[in-house]
């Protein structure tokens, strides 16, 4: 680009009407005058090329995504990643924050992740690595979407559980059970005080455990479960599957018992959860298959904050998330980041309950509740509820003894005296 | 895992039955003893948890995925890419293929995504740096999948195209402009010899431009073509949008005269294309946004070659993909892998046409067909026919011209010498 046509893709951001415009925060690795390629960011991803041959227009004014911060960091002698083909040159590493016009694709999940993660983000000329760090959204974008229909509070509301974070359990063996036996598992961790027992990501619908008989079974011992105990409890079905499927299977798994769905966000599909979303009529869960092919790295892809948004935009109640602990390979604070982006203001979209998740136990809930400094969260152990050394009831237990001790400011440690269940647990996952 | 634990997550190939299981092929980094870290590779992504507390079973031998094939490459002070938290310590980089019995989920795209990319991948212990390098479908799995509706072959016989590789222009420019000019450009592109005359992927349905009436101008435009020309014409109508208006979008532009449809792949979901498929009676093309944010690193996430078979079995006749050429920062090699994943023989699934992008023009056709090495191909060029200096009939013809010299094996430049279209793309593309 020439000079003139560069600065056409800048401006300031107290000149541009802030409710019509998304806010774009990309790290790039650049090629050249970073000027130049930031300018090459925002052309790309809206319109690269603006106007007809001979003709004298320019869409830029309206239509061209425009740069209104550029910050370069420091300069590198490549880039942070070895490239095929390698780029053998200096890159300077800057932040861009750009203004996007939204009215270029509307309120659209599949057409806003093609204008901020297609082909003008990857393809920029100059930019070999990107990543697109944040979106902020207006409330005149947001007021487009449903977001969750309960939310946070109206789960507490909803599943009477209220000043203490929710307890969920992944019935474990997760994949070969048959239905009878696994729904044996889940009632005896619901009688132990587990709030929510919850299918595997991993178990749909297969022949050895169909989710018709399964849900019935699970909705059966879950309202057994209610009788006994006096108090709510939740069976959290895996309906995803093929997306001409999930509505189906919504309405078969809730008239069976189950009452609430969880769907493999990114596997199905934003869009086709915000479709589900219109229909359901029990909270809506979701669990991250295939968000860290997008975001582990830490100078390439996509922040899971932004991931996290748009899960809670479209409407999930809950959000399940790696979580704390080495296993997860996810640092603290972006941990923190997506629970941020579950909970904070959000203009009319309400709240969503984040689960951070992976090898957790009795033994860690005093931690991962301490990081976060609230109990509005979810927790979800695998092993430490259904591998307990006595069984899937003290499992449940050990978690409601453990949030005992740390709810009166006691040391779990030494609430684990006098209730053998936590005992058991620190001792086999401690 | 202990000994005995990690020998039940491997099996020789030949002792299993290949029509039940998909074969991984993963490239991993991994801390500690490689056959322990490609055991729980296996086991995370399927039976993680193999026996109830107390009882005696193994859930292995049926549902376990198995290594098949472990081969340690090397061994590197550190990850190939600097991770948060740090590995600070040696990686071995080995191939694993695993043997994954798909009953697990059935022939269903977000269960096997949710098997192959989710948490078993990239939360597996001690593998923090892994991808997914290809996937191999038995026929037994592929049956389930329609595959392309007309593929290469039915494209050929539907739109007249024999031996010669399929000539497509995006109209530009992309974002902006009325339908009515820009159907005037269409019309002006399929007089010089356009065959498809494609929306741009960024291109929906905007206020500026609602689909509706851009397909009926350019329906109309595309028919009056076909009448001045006598031979077919393409209007690709770029649908992406909400996965619950696909279907209501697909008839409407159909019932306007466009005759393929445009999804933006991964953005709307390759699940809610396979139910497009099932219902649309027109070709589906998909374009590749978000593809890059997860393949684009030789050492992460997963290949584009695992992407494009999967774009092909779900249905899609066309697949547009990074292309040749610097600007698209993809590698030769895999450009051509791509380009086989949709050509080479796949059990019942025809094969699809593939389109490899960006910046081409009538001055990159010979070289892009002399690495391909025969005309089974679609050419996109966007700037290369519609910025042509004599405008987009003389920007298509220059395409035509370009061709006829390759197929008559005149070198493009001297051909050029009496065909001033062709000079004049050679003078400004070349």
């Amino acid at each position: 680009m020439r000079q003139h046509d560069i600065d056409g893709f800048y401006a300031d951001l107290s000149a541009l009407d802030t409710d019509a415009h998304l806010l774009l925060d990309y790290r790039i690795e650049c090629t050249g005058n970073p000027r130049v390629a930031a300018a090459h960011l925002a052309s790309e991803q809206s319109t690269a090329q603006w106007q007809r041959m001979g003709v004298d227009e320019d869409y830029r004014p309206r239509f061209a995504a425009k740069v209104v911060d550029l910050e370069v960091e420091t300069t590198l002698s490549g880039t942070s990643y070895p490239l095929r083909p390698a780029v053998d040159e200096p890159v300077s590493v800057c932040r861009v924050r750009l203004a996007h016009p939204y009215a270029n694709f509307g309120p659209r999940i599949p057409n806003l992740l093609s204008a901020v993660l297609g082909e003008g983000a990857f393809f920029a000329p100059g930019i070999p690595v990107v990543k697109l760090l944040d979106v902020t959204f207006p409330d005149a974008f947001l007021a487009h979407f449903d977001g969750p229909r309960y939310g946070l509070a109206g789960l507490r509301d909803r599943w009477h559980i209220h000043d203490r974070p929710f307890f969920f359990g992944v019935i474990k063996p997760n994949i070969g059970l048959d239905p009878a036996p696994f729904a044996e598992l889940g009632l005896a961790a619901w009688r132990g005080g587990l709030d929510i027992a919850k299918d595997d990501e991993m178990l749909a619908d297969p022949a050895w455990s169909p989710i018709a008989e399964r849900s019935r079974r699970l909705g059966a011992a879950r309202r057994l479960a209610e009788q006994e105990t006096g108090v709510p409890k939740v069976y959290l079905a895996n309906i995803t599957d093929e997306v001409d499927q999930l509505i189906a299977l919504h309405d078969m798994v809730v008239a069976n018992g189950a009452n609430a769905v969880m769907i493999n966000a990114l596997p199905v599909g934003l869009s086709a959860v915000r479709m589900l979303r219109k229909h359901a009529r029990v909270p809506l869960v979701a669990h991250f298959p295939v968000i860290a092919a997008m975001s582990r790295l830490p100078h390439f892809g996509v922040h899971t904050r932004v991931l996290t948004k748009l899960q809670r935009i479209i409407g999930f109640d809950v959000i399940i998330m790696p979580g704390f602990g080495p296993r997860m390979m996810t640092p603290e604070d972006e941990v923190l980041e997506c629970i941020a982006a579950c909970t904070e203001p959000m203009g009319p979209i309400k709240p969503a309950l984040p689960v951070p998740g992976g090898s957790d136990s009795a033994a860690t809930l005093a931690t991962v509740h301490q990081k976060i400094g609230n109990p509005d969260f979810g927790f979800v152990p695998g092993r430490g509820v259904f591998s307990h050394p006595d069984g899937p009831t003290a499992g449940a237990a050990s978690l409601r003894q453990a949030w005992a001790a740390i709810a009166t400011g006691v040391p779990v440690a030494e609430h684990a005296e006098g209730h053998p269940a936590l005992a058991a647990a620190l001792g086999a996952f401690g």
